[in-house]
């Protein structure tokens, strides 16, 4: 099943969970009523094996033209991210690959759907660039979890783009990645989540990032230096993760930064990061 | 006025907004039913002159013993906080001052109540302090706000007890302070907001936090090394500020891993931490 949130047309302020049957979404609220109308809400009253039971049905989809897709997830509590999860993106830029996962995060605002564009303000930073990421939806609460049941905690996965102001990730924060990781729009997520079901092996799939056209990013996840269950066991047992909260789990080499010569992201530019059985995500980047 | 948060005994689930009328309770939505039952929704609603122009009415009060009070705000996006603010702060662990505020964060769902224990888990760390520090509660959107107008997006101040597990905040965490400080009740904060109008200048606070009895910070804010204008100034140029985000601005002198011996947070402590006009806020430690 592909979750996606959307909204109509008519109505562009109320975010509606739907899931996708070909080239429709079906508004999952209209189809039960008694299931809530965002993924957040439907994760926090554990319905979603409620969603799953739904038969695709005409009568309460749309054609996915119709509608504009959002973030498919809102609200949530945590955005965590894993850096340095690559060894090629460790060698870029002269860094050991860590022995434990290194782990920083952005603020749940900073998340936008494919309809906003990424916002660059050039008086801010001008070396800002983008990362496509795995990421993993949390479906429920996680708390010291060990990794051979790491699996059960996950409703499925999506696509985000860890977008950076790399200049601000040193000297301008004194060390903390914070600030220049967490600019608002800088995590932009989808189309879809592709739930756990219809995804045999995470560790196996091809993801890549083009620019204007360009491939900058190719690698599959099955270069992890650090395994899902492992980032799971090791999150859950510092803190709870709860429902909705997503986990970027870090970039391949060819990041902009570490090209010769750097390449940053300019207004106009046009990202599309694609994942296997998960679709791509295309953003637009603009001045602000 | 003193905002506070609360549930009445017989419905602990529904968190209301009140404020305090000498030993009694306010319930603002009871009090006028167009205005929202939350804090962060009356932020967010733009409603909060509809709330100070309420007149102190007994009809919809309560006696502060007959309810329970909860964090001031909930549900918000940032928990943002200031490191080394102090100068003796700064000493104390041999760091020069920095020259730009140092930002790090906790997630929304670390803030606690003082109904509310702080958790130790002892498999996870036995190295946890704890700090207090004045902490600003943004009223309204701030983006690229200018030192001279910072006040003008203040709500209030609250009190805050930023809690942070000393061994995963270096190596454990290869430097990022998040894992540390973000773990499940690592941010008390209360008792109530004190609006700023009731505030003439908050950088003249007395401060100080006592473990068990035994005085272990006492300061006042006029010794923060960056100021609430500058904060403000800055963090609303790198992203926009939302209403409730909450900014702990930093701790005196006094914790306990730079005492002679450590000192750390067992399972049974009690903490008061005291800011002049604002009152106490009191935590129990507990094993979890």
């Amino acid at each position: 099943m592909k979750l996606v949130q959307f909204v109509y047309k008519n109505n562009p302020e109320e975010i509606r969970a739907g899931y996708v049957v070909d080239d429709n979404v079906v508004d999952i609220n209209k189809a039960d009523p008694t299931i809530p109308s965002t993924i957040i809400e439907i994760l926090k009253n554990g319905d979603i094996d409620k969603v799953k039971k739904l038969q695709d049905g005409d009568q309460n989809s749309e054609p996915i033209s119709s509608v504009t897709i959002k973030a498919p997830i809102h609200g949530n509590d945590k955005v965590l991210c894993v850096g340095l999860n690559y060894k090629d993106h460790c060698i870029e830029q002269n860094f050991p690959a860590p022995d434990i996962p290194f782990i920083f995060n952005k603020f749940p605002s900073t998340v936008i759907g494919q309809d906003v564009p990424v916002k660059l303000k050039p008086d801010v930073s001008d070396k800002v660039v983008c990362e496509v990421e795995l990421t993993i939806v949390i479906g429920k609460t996680a708390s010291k979890v060990k990794a051979s049941d790491a699996y059960d905690y996950i409703l499925g996965y999506t696509i985000a783009q860890d977008i950076g102001a790399t200049d601000w990730q040193n000297n301008k924060a004194l060390g903390q990645l914070l600030l220049g990781k967490a600019m608002d729009t800088f995590c932009p997520v989808g189309p879809c989540i592709t739930t756990s079901d219809e995804i045999d092996n995470p560790q196996a799939l091809n993801i890549s990032c083009i620019v204007n056209g360009v491939q900058k990013q190719k690698s599959n996840t099955n270069q992890f230096i650090h395994k899902i269950p492992e980032i799971i066991e090791r999150l859950s047992n510092v803190f709870t993760l709860l429902p909705g909260d997503i986990i970027l789990t870090g970039t391949p080499g060819g990041v902009g930064l570490y090209r010769n010569p750097p390449e940053f992201l300019q207004a106009g530019d046009v990202i599309a990061s694609e994942i296997e059985k998960i679709g791509v995500l295309i953003t637009r980047v603009e001045n602000f």
